[in-house]
């Protein structure tokens, strides 16, 4: 932690497979299959509807007003990666463009995922390139001072360790360690096989309370109807 | 009020025919036809832009982090009502996704109004199942504690008895008063009737100065103009 | 500042090419031409996305829950200006809608920027309205109090002068002095003109830190790499 | 519900004894003693520590910077009472300051509970008039519209009946329904009984894990201990 | 506006016996004899109770995360003066602490007000060095972007021009245009020369709707009592 | 991370002279100290001024609304513990009150750091049990679900390990990394160290663009002075 002016260049990025399989559960039930752990506040909102992927943790440290390191973590950025951008403290400024979204896309980057502002959504959209941010401002930084790169960062409260996998969508950001990232397709993947067939009883009109057996618990909790 | 583990089955719902018409004017016209009250906070805001519906409404208390009573509450669905659900304490969590949200549209239900999260946004979005709430989040939920069912609840700062008329659009959830729900249609039929003669007239050039006829009172309350 | 109950006709309009000319760099390119000043908070959103514009201010200043004074600076609003409201204090009241809408295009209006509530949001967006505010709100307003038309205001944390230019993206709202608009739309036009061989650049992976030469000062600065 | 522009004289207030003796024990106690519920919003809190008072509700819905119905509810504050007050949008606006609460004394009000600001502070302070509010705020209101007294209403969240007892104190407010004073009282008060051998117990180092016998129930939970 | 980099060193302060008059009436008293404008935002609060300042101001325009300048505001102070520090975006970082407020104090300065944190409050809280921000925090700042001293600023939402009035106490505070502080002085005396008659009449029971003559226009309102 | 159900007993807590001593420097200058982070979020707040800790993490992971794993934390605590208090979702709940007070005292901790709300706030002053929080609520919680103690969390944005440092007072809460305590405190010493002579310096009038020798970069970067 808090190591500042370092860049680590060599990470251990989870299971690569896992990491790409992972997108196709979305942000509710990777979480789900986590235990109900790993989402970074609701506050984090994609940048426009719709996109909905996966991929390994590149982390940099920023600091408020302060763009810089946004430069050296995009020389880090490999194929398949998503970088994740947490902020000393508050700060709602733009800290990312569509210049360096251009320059992110080359890398090989699918998202990025930030605890501040960005800007030029409407060419990031066009772009079809996913941001999830805290706000959207215009405002612009200065290239000051040093953080980090490729450290473990809190962004949005959560804990990202380089090279945990990232899972974005509408629902909000989930971020699964590295090496649980094999284990958490395993049992999103289970979590999602009965799936259909629920949504098909639910649909024919079968209730919750007589599909999941709920009405002996809840009567024994002291469930009362009143006619 | 405060009734807990206790679900009411039968309610007085809101005239029909006044709770199908109410749609038709918005949220807007509705809480001015009822004298500029009734709205529920503008943080509730809908998942997807353009629904407009309004229906009858049944009622949920829900204790935070806890969705069991949304199970219950499905049962007492009929076609056209609108779920309700308030909790007893602030929370952001998705209480709320397309499971359940098939199960309510197989009962009937034209949308639910939640001040919590909801989950499955993009699901629900293709799904066209409209939901107002104050957060989106990927967070579930447990099943744990017993709330209530058709009891008075004050959702989002608004106070909502089953059976109610429940209006929402993209300006927000306003709730009518099952006893006036009637008046309130005719009331809000009324203030629609000459909108589209004064947007004529609007369009065309005229002043709202001229038309709803300012002037004098503008210059008796003192307003000057300086050249 | 500080006059109540004014309505000021005369107002001197920002040089006309260049507040039309600014929309076309919107709000990032706008402000970072002025030394990264100038912006509203961002908590102003747009009503709808995609919409960029730029014109010149006319303002009014309002008093919580009464929007009186909107139907005053409707008369004021000449074709190319974008009205800007501030409130006296915090408010999220839905103070415009489509029939105030319809008489400020059929004035000549381009958009409105109001630190407060605005209603109707379905059909702005059908009429393509533009608005940026800090709130939607089906909450109507009364009209009781005088407030002024044309002094200067604070909107959303910045200054607006009447006859300032205002550009208003999805990134944001920015507000330019009258007398620097020429200037700015200067600089904006020339930060816009090498922008297109950087993206180039950019996308065919040459990094920021190359082409911005930051690798020296970043050694310089104390940047460690490690392997 | 909703009515406007009209003042309940005659309101039926909970039981005196019990409206008296909700104090000693407190927010926390008394909603625990209720199930949980009828508290308003944790945002409500006190202009200064230490005041802990409970008294019978009698109430006014206010409009957004509008103070006029303050004037008339003063009239109708019996020794013993206390006013809360409701705001049908959200405000911050200072509507209450020591001229009122002079007043108010003099009528016999024991405190001032207000979904929006307050202001002389200090003066408040001195005099020892407790006021339980969402903002201090020197804004002032003006007097220009009707709302209504002794009607019910929704203030931060929790639904208020005239007549209703209102207990609060450093922790928060919470409304009891007059129907269940009483009975609330009664368990507040059997739930303060052993608090004091549960405290002594506490403190000479037993575990809330044995004194409550939590250790069974966690182990069948599943919690797991590792050295 | 909106010059960075520069310092003027020559601003014309509002007359000294209505600046320093004037924080006997105190902000709310202020703002209404201006007219009910001038207010700052009600997030401004003060680090300690109790606190009532006027000065003129000096004003200081910072960046996010940087207080280079309030180094240089500090050789700007003259006695009786109160610095008024405004941020180019949203930032919560503590700007100034104990240091910083003893160079100030040695100046003469009486306060600072600033639209961001500040730290090592429970010593300004010893030292009686009144601070109104809008957060406390401890995070520190870097010192390497120019700003500008005595230029108007926008600070939590009101206009400040170096020279002005500012008026400070527990309620929030208020700025007086320098050429306005001689005539909002004279307005405040006379608001509150008869408060204390007032302040007699309603301790001694009479009711504010008969003291401010309200019966007649309620009842015109439509105000109607039901018994 | 992420392990739930879980309870670690044996934890290596920092060097106890380091963790005793940091207290004595405050937030501040501890993050100064380590370069400017380890802060927990500005929202953290104390709830009564003062107060100024230090001591070794204890840490426990909860759900919202569901306090039960508090009293199993109670009996990992040691003297001179901190306990540090993370929820897996946004909550403003009361998790902590005067009862828990007492069984933490007695078993020797000297603060509780919590992110969500805390209640008997009044009992807790008198004791003398200083708690930061985000929130005061009265708000009870459930015993049903199960958390962990003493595994990393993030409280408030920042990462705690058991047995790290955490230094909280007025101004906030920061975190030591348990192997950086010793570290951190000498440095925090040698801030402090020549901080009586700055301060001396500045009361005489010395400012601090001399004191630092700042005339000299803020020329080099552009600084005009206009008189």
């Amino acid at each position: 932690m808090f190591e500042l002016g370092v860049v680590y260049r060599n990470i251990t990025r989870a299971d690569r497979a896992a990491a790409d399989q992972l997108a196709r559960y979305g942000s509710a039930t990777v979480h789900e299959a986590m235990g109900r752990v790993g989402l970074l506040k609701p506050y984090m909102r994609p940048i426009y509807a719709g996109a909905q992927v996966s991929g390994t943790a590149v982390t940099v440290l920023l600091h408020p007003g302060d763009n810089w390191m946004m430069h050296v973590v995009a020389e880090q950025i490999q194929p398949g990666d998503i970088v994740v951008a947490a902020i000393t403290a508050e700060c709602t400024d733009g800290y990312f463009g569509d210049l360096l979204a251009t320059s992110f896309m080359a890398r090989g980057a699918r998202a990025l995922v930030i605890d501040a502002g960005v800007r030029d959504v409407k060419t990031l959209t066009e772009m079809g390139f996913p941001v999830w941010s805290k706000a959207i401002s215009a405002k612009g930084t200065i290239k000051a001072t040093l953080g980090s790169v490729n450290v473990p960062v809190v962004c949005a409260g959560a804990l990202v360790t380089p090279g945990d996998v990232v899972v974005a969508d509408d629902d909000g950001v989930v971020v699964v360690p590295a090496a649980l990232a094999v284990a958490t397709a395993d049992a999103a993947a289970r979590r999602e096989a009965n799936e259909g067939d629920k949504r098909a009883k639910l649909a024919s009109g079968v209730l919750g309370l007589d599909m999941y057996k709920m009405r002996e618990p809840l009567a024994a909790a002291g469930l009362k109807y009143i006619d």
